[in-house]
């Protein structure tokens, strides 16, 4: 058929990107057909009934072997070993990519091991939310979003072009960049939003009853603090460096704030705010 | 008419919680007349289109001769002053109340000066936004959330009684603290998650092209930095205290979340994340 960039495309691990990517894959007819690779097999009839695969195994080997795009979707800590495991089965021509939160570390190890006649480009989705299930699974989550690509070494470039006309099919806007790039800016754009949601919330202490004094603010600021621990701890990890580099870079603000705030500079603590709002309404137009 | 409270309801400023106020309680009929004061003239005739006021004027004194309510709405500095400004010229047996995002300094200081047949309890709806003006007003915006009252020594049991009514008739949950009280709980739920967002904002350099790699997380996380500077200035040097005391809490959180990652503590990093997610799940369900 006419949208079909690939024939085959195995997807292990169908949480909520696993899960929404073989739904849009299905839907707009993308491949021909959309394998899933679980941990849990009851997954495979949920994952049937709402069109997100064509066939279902809890076998990496079955699962891959006919795949001419293998999408690894598991948390960020499994996605290397993952592909060391997929590597003797998968077919010659094979194009495998990721959707992990961060790239260099899985990068740099999966070009360490991977075949010749095998190509890798990490990738991640800017899309998502803190509800992970298949439950939750959208067609539509990619769709006017961007999509970071990080080639590197390891491709054919006929491929790369087929990958991004892929990220195109799913509705999303192509971005590329360099792994330690990649990393870099989300960092700042998720990793530590994510931690501060996290730090945010462990604030409030056990023993009051804070449910009647929260209002909207408290609500958006901490809505990822309900992501997957799993998850988030593999991504703090992996990121590690970074992560430390961007939440230095936040406590300088908070120092510089509550200094402001001690000193009753009421002139600089404007300021701040004012530079803090135009600042989102460039950013989130 | 049944559903009446006050006769005459006057408000002193028309952003978001004033201008909601007055549409709602003309909406529902809970007072005969709502008069607006406002400082920018052209907001009057914006504000009676809108159904918001019956009658608007920028003379204080003239705006509030024949309250029977009085309900000041502007930024926390104000209050004070704008309370002693109308002292003289308000009605014996009036009752004033505020909205004002922190209760303490503004309570303190009303009671030094208040009338002894005036009546003050300081009340603050837990609803609003990032959007503060008239445009974005709403009939339902107090509906199914918390109304905060502090009442303290300066009132009349019958007119706390009434205002109790008043909020209900708005949708509103009463809730009774002492301004202290009232201080605490909000220095964690609303005045820190809104000091994070600045800061979070901020912590972006200027000479990056961030767009590209803004998610969900970022959006929601910092949805509050667009808050009107002038409003936050204000609850931010009248709540000092408590607001930095509750940072203190919050830094000792990063401080914890930074240790374990440094130390390569997964047990305690997912430990963090996990009571993180239990407790998001717990209060805001």
């Amino acid at each position: 058929m006419k949208n079909e960039i690939f024939e085959t495309v195995s997807i292990c691990g169908l949480g909520l990107i696993g899960s929404s990517l073989g739904m849009c894959i299905k839907k707009r007819k993308i491949a021909k057909y959309v394998i899933g690779i679980v941990r849990r097999k009851e997954i495979i009839k949920i994952a049937r009934e709402k069109g997100v695969i064509d066939y279902g195994t809890d076998n990496l080997s079955e699962g891959i072997r006919n795949a001419d795009l293998f999408i690894v979707c598991t948390p960020v800590g499994n996605i290397v070993e993952i592909i060391k495991n997929s590597l003797p089965y998968l077919k010659k021509g094979c194009l495998i990519t990721d959707v992990g939160s961060t790239k260099k570390e899985v990068v740099l190890n999966v070009e360490k091991i991977i075949r010749d006649d095998i190509s890798f480009i990490g990738g991640h989705p800017i899309a998502g939310s803190e509800l992970s299930s298949i439950e939750f699974a959208e067609e539509n989550l990619f769709e006017n979003n961007y999509y970071i690509l990080t080639p590197s070494k390891k491709y054919k470039k006929n491929l790369f072009i087929k990958l991004k006309k892929f990220v195109k099919s799913l509705g999303s806007k192509v971005v590329v960049l360099t792994p330690s790039e990649h990393d870099f800016y989300l960092s700042f754009t998720s990793h530590l939003p994510h931690l501060v949601a996290f730090c945010l919330t462990n604030t409030l202490t056990e023993n009051e009853n804070w449910g009647k004094y929260i209002g909207n603010s408290f609500k958006d600021t901490t809505r990822v603090a309900k992501s997957p621990p799993i998850i988030w701890q593999d991504i703090f990890f992996s990121n590690k460096c970074e992560i430390l580099k961007a939440l230095k870079k936040f406590r300088n603000n908070l120092d510089k704030f509550e200094l402001y705030l001690k000193k009753n500079d009421e002139k600089k603590i404007y300021k701040f705010l004012e530079s803090a709002k135009i600042k989102k309404e460039n950013l989130c137009k």
